[in-house]
């Protein structure tokens, strides 16, 4: 399938994908908000950093209604480019792949349905002490993984949090990986120094050296973390153990790894990550370079292609802004796997321009 | 298979139970809490009144996790005599079906992972006010009930809400199905004249007539239902129009098919009510009575039998008490079904023991 690139540790992405070839998955979207996202110049998941706290629920909300409640519109970056949610609800309707929604801690709660796992909003990581109740959070998240193992013949798993790869930086710093300048950003310009000055203004606040955190990751998540890496591990720990895991996402994934390979690396067999080439051909990221520190994990990239589409907010994209969330790439990836191909990225695209224009106008 | 009783429009649970056979189910758990509980002599459904606060929360940690964590031990009536979900339990983990928590409005909030449906608990329906947000929870229901169908080949639904079946009663009275006499009660000696009087309590204050609310099931449930109803209602109707859908329990289902009859009689022809023995032979109930007025939804019945049970906790469910709930017909209805008949009654009924003794004690 030319739709699908295979991008690193090949045979593995080749294995995987064969093994979810025909199968019917599950797609979760896990949420949370953390206080880091208001920092101004970190987050462009909101039209300004104070609305970045509906962001979650209109994400969750979009997925589920193929529309927003809690906000009109859509969640929107401060150029007005709109939500990568716009792919993967158009994806995953017309593969018609189930939709569940995990509250890992968001602020703001989405007016659908969804799972509570008992966690609160992270707080600012330069507090030093940005998760409450990670423990909790992680267990509950595990609970739920192992009976939704039972519900699907795999997972795949997306996130809609603001500011999260920051968190996921503390986070990967903090257990030793050197994620330095290869984290992602939802900006064209990536605020990598930014980024750092936050990480370790909270590492500082923590006191804790890089790589002191090494073989604990939940105190990691506690300290420079956020709630959605707690729960989205503890689930993919949980489900991994019985079916195979797509992580739908670009580096905020890393940081749910590291997590997971510090507390059972043998479950990181059955796991992918799944994401877009517009995270795989971005020169100011390294998902690479990241994932190989941690294990020997394939990475898959979903071709999503807006360079000819016919509208400005899309083709935006191929300029680097947004790039991945809300599993997209994952869900264009699991919608093709689905269908045996028979859903191509062309008809995606058209599937996502319909909802563009019924969603953001012409 | 003898384990299991075709009970009602017999042909048509001939099919149902066809049509599941060897096919993978999902089970979810449908939990509230109601002020009407509180009135003496109602329920017994927990130790006293007020600790059937506790009960549904308890159940769902038990189904979960194997044991209770909001309370020491498991959920018993006034004579210590243990819920039912010791049953659905032992079922669905020996089937190794999958189990969702659902959360429609309990006041005390299980700790273990459950879906939100923005639901309060319910109040006494002698208020003629029982139910807050019934619009709200049963759209959110229908939503979640449509992602539930994609992922199993069938949803069988159960609940725990102490003083179920008053507020059952209550919806069908006002809806205009003569249940009088007929819902059955966890305890031998059911209450029926209590029952009605608090059902009456609550029509009158609410200036409802009997059966003046035929077309209006919503406002049935606001003024003298239960947040289950109203939350199992939205989930079999988003379930049923793409599959089948067993509803496990006795005469609450019933307030629940009354609802969905007056909304979309169609998505019956895709549901089964599956209960126990203890409910199809109760003379203190009509069951058949209650759906006949109705539709013609069938009824499978569960053999379990505990008269030669070791244990007395057990064998008094043979006098009648209990007898139903937290979806314990059902579950072994599609331990069975799932199994093609390899898990039989007799060994469900060991496993029942055994947790029984690891539980409550021997």
């Amino acid at each position: 399938m030319d739709d699908i690139t295979l991008f690193h540790e090949k045979e593995k992405a080749q294995n995987f994908l064969d093994r979810i070839r025909g199968k019917r998955p599950l797609f979760v979207c896990v949420i949370a908000t953390t206080e880091t996202a208001k920092i101004p110049g970190l987050s462009a998941a909101g039209a300004n950093p104070e609305i970045t706290d509906y962001t979650p629920p209109a994400d969750a909300e979009l997925l589920l209604l193929g529309k927003c409640r809690c906000i009109p519109g859509v969640p929107v970056t401060p150029d007005g480019i709109p939500t990568p949610a716009l792919i993967s609800m158009s994806a995953l309707r017309l593969a018609r792949i189930p939709i569940l929604v995990i509250n890992a801690g968001s602020k703001v709660k989405p007016m659908v349905p969804f799972i509570d796992l008992g966690g609160s909003p992270g707080k600012d990581i330069r507090t030093g002490n940005a998760v409450e109740k990670v423990e909790e959070i992680f267990q509950n998240a595990r609970i739920l993984g192992e009976q939704l193992a039972g519900t699907s013949d795999y997972l795949v798993i997306g996130e809609s949090i603001p500011g999260g790869t920051t968190t996921a930086l503390g986070v990967l710093l903090a257990m030793g990986v050197d994620a330095r300048g290869k984290v992602s950003s939802s900006m064209p310009n990536n605020p990598h120094t930014l980024k750092m000055e936050t990480v370790e203004a909270g590492l500082k606040t923590a006191q804790i050296h890089l790589g002191e955190m090494k073989k604990h990751p939940l105190e990691s998540i506690e300290h420079v973390g956020d709630p959605m890496i707690a729960a989205s591990a503890g689930i993919v720990m949980g489900t991994s153990t019985k079916v195979p895991v797509l992580m739908a996402g670009g580096t905020q994934m890393t940081a749910i790894l590291v997590t997971i390979a510090a507390l059972n690396r043998n479950v990181l067999a059955n796991v992918a990550i799944g994401t877009t080439r517009w995270i795989t051909q971005d020169s100011r990221s390294d998902l690479k370079g990241i994932v190989s520190q941690i294990a020997k994990v394939p990475i898959l990239a979903a071709n999503i292609d807006f360079s000819s589409s016919k509208h400005s907010g899309l083709r935006i994209y191929e300029t680097g802004i947004v790039k991945e969330g809300v599993g997209a790439g994952g869900s264009a990836i699991a919608a093709i796997a689905k269908s045996c191909g028979s859903i191509t990225m062309e008809q995606l695209t058209v599937e996502i321009e319909k909802n563009y224009e019924r969603l953001v106008g012409t």
